[in-house]
């Protein structure tokens, strides 16, 4: 299948290009390198040493014939973008190409902007070119389960049959993202929904978990076929981080109580899960929703895995919750389905203390990367504005923190 | 008390000015013209012969002393809203400054990218200097019943109480918008929903039915202070395009069948209910959502309602249904509350056929400068991506057009 990437250089951009070369896919990729100016500009880099995509697709294409067709471009210019998909022809196109930070998104007011234009023109781009030039392409786009804030009742798959006022219909399950980059990847939804039922375009939109994870097993011979890791406050997903503060020695910091939970999968899973759904196109017109993860885990019991897993390796840290810098319930019901990739074949990852096994061993060996910037481990990006420290948890017991008033005064709302 | 108006040049913005000095408030206002630049683009120009900036200031000072405080600049620019703010210090801020046609937006990718950033753009720079400048005050946002889109059961006002899998939630009722400009209130909603949650701003988000109408009691002392009347096919109303055709002797054409349900209100219940909202804020933190009508008509009734109203005043004209250029249903349930401003004190306007001969006597002083223009009546930018004119309905029938086949198929799916 001739299958498009866009964000060929993200995190799960590159093993998805690995993966899908060694499932005998022809593979192009689109990238404009954000990423790697976003961690920049943050004073992070990744743990993994990545090398420069021209040295990527030389390596690639050592161990996979044919290798990877590349457009160096921004999604956000229609005419590069229109450009790519007039020559490449996909048949499917998996959509990475969004800036994908929480805490980034909330930065200030021009991150807010910026985060908005990029995710939403990205995506409002790839309509009008997919509808004028492959309008039968199926679009794979990476939506987050995050657009579904944590209600009181069970999430479906996108949709649900309810009954009011006497009255039966199936609806859009209603989004309630906590953060502007959820907010973006809500408003992605609702635009690519509209899309299908308006020109007929196909879609599945992935309400993904937090993934996790090192490597992939194509890219464990060859150092230049590594992906980025990241860990730092933005970027770096919860259990990432916890696995970085580990191998250098530092607490595992889970913000608040720790009772938030949350759908995770490990990377190799996120991989498999994409590649099904690229295999398994729904048909003309469908916008179809699949949630992908393998498992639901509170924060804190995660924290709790990495440490014991970590101890097995001889690395002895200790747990210390820092003020939650996020607006957010730590205490709440979750019970999100996830069968529809079931239904394609998916067998989830359950042995999550293997994974992290794997994880810290691999990242042992990029501690000295992790260490060189490892203040950006520490949370600071505030829900309510401010950027500054989090403190310990304990050491704020007794004082109610503007966190707490502000969750305290929503809930009495 | 201390009112700003975003978008004080508009078709709503100028007569609330009037209607709020009117009332005894301090108003403010901000404009930077892109509605007059919109009309422009499309050929069109305003029945009624508005006057420059400077001149209503004039005149409106002339008649309210005091006037209003005039600030020229754009929303989507940060740096001089949240000046305006800082300055003017308002209590109740009430955000009209929208690029407002569905068909504008879905003119090409470049029409819908411009709406969504102008929209967007425009609400989240409010959002960050209210947070930053004016906490307390009062957003009252125009949104729109389009919103909600046509579900097969009630719509409430933005919360439905649901259970499902045996669980009780009260959530936001889903939206399901049908255009691009559409959907960018939908997402104006769900950041501005977000906001109040996060930082403890309060808002109103007015879902408005269809305004029509041409003067307010304000204005028809001075010409110096009417506001426009937009008849052209993006930005003339349902309503205001029939009355726009019955005086210059076209027939009316509604689209499609004209089964379409909606709810309308005249111009003058819109300020009553902007007032209203406005004199009645809600708690700190809180997403309040008013759906903002005074009756649900279908739209082949409108027509016959204007034509009956014309005839009486001697201007006999026919009504031929054209293609429909929209992606919609045409028959449909629609049961739409509206408690919350009857709660507030509305009452509202129900004797369509006085407000229809109001119009048309009024606009019979204008027919001149509609013929001038007379082309912008005809529909042409379809939801499909052509810009062809759509013809009389009659003449296609037996045909099954593009729309009805994608119509079709997205009922099939």
């Amino acid at each position: 299948m001739r299958v498009l990437i866009l964000g060929v250089d993200g995190y799960l951009g590159w093993p998805l290009t690995l993966g899908l070369k060694a499932a005998g896919h022809h593979v192009g990729g689109v990238d404009c390198y954000n990423r790697r100016k976003w961690i920049r500009e943050i004073g992070g880099q990744s743990a993994t040493p990545i090398k420069s995509m021209p040295e990527r697709l030389d390596a690639l294409k050592e161990h996979f014939p044919g290798g990877a067709q590349f457009f160096e471009g921004d999604v956000t210019d229609y005419k590069f973008l229109a450009g790519v998909l007039e020559i490449f022809q996909p048949e499917a196109i998996v959509h990475l190409a969004e800036m994908p930070s929480a805490p980034y998104s909330m930065i200030d007011v021009e991150h807010c902007v910026s985060t908005h234009k990029n995710n939403l023109i990205g995506t409002l781009n790839l309509l009008f070119s997919m509808r004028d030039h492959c309008p039968k392409a199926h679009l794979v786009k990476l939506g987050t389960m995050g657009e579904y804030g944590t209600p009181n009742i069970p999430i479906p798959e996108g949709f649900f049959e309810v009954e009011y006022r006497g009255k039966r219909a199936e609806l859009p399950f209603p989004r309630q993202a906590s953060s502007w980059y959820h907010q973006t990847k809500v408003h992605d939804s609702n635009n690519i929904m509209m899309a299908c039922r308006m020109w007929g375009l196909r879609c599945t939109d992935i309400m993904q978990g937090v993934v996790y994870g090192i490597t992939t097993d194509e890219m464990r011979d060859d150092e230049r076929l590594l992906t980025r890791f990241d860990f730092d406050q933005c970027f770096g997903t919860a259990i990432n981080r916890f696995c970085a503060q580990a191998v250098i020695g530092s607490p595992l910091s889970p913000y608040g109580g720790g009772g938030q939970k949350r759908g995770f999968l490990p990377l190799c899973d996120s991989m498999t899960c994409l590649t099904l759904s690229v295999e398994n196109p729904p048909a003309l017109g469908e916008y179809r929703v699949f949630n992908q993860f393998a498992q639901v885990y509170k924060i804190q019991e995660l924290a709790e895995k990495v440490q014991s897993a970590a101890a097995d390796l001889g690395l002895m840290v200790d747990i210390i919750n820092l003020e939650n810098p996020r607006v957010e319930d730590e205490s709440h019901l979750y019970q999100p389905d996830h069968q529809g990739l079931l239904d394609l074949g998916y067998v989830p990852t359950l042995d999550i203390k293997a994974q992290l096994t794997g994880v810290l061993s691999e990242l042992i060996k990029h501690r000295q990367r992790i260490s060189e910037v490892e203040q950006v481990l520490e949370p600071s990006i505030r829900w309510e504005g401010d950027i500054t420290p989090c403190q310990p948890k304990d050491e704020q017991e007794g004082l109610t923190s503007d966190s707490e008033t502000k969750a305290l005064l929503s809930k009495a709302m």
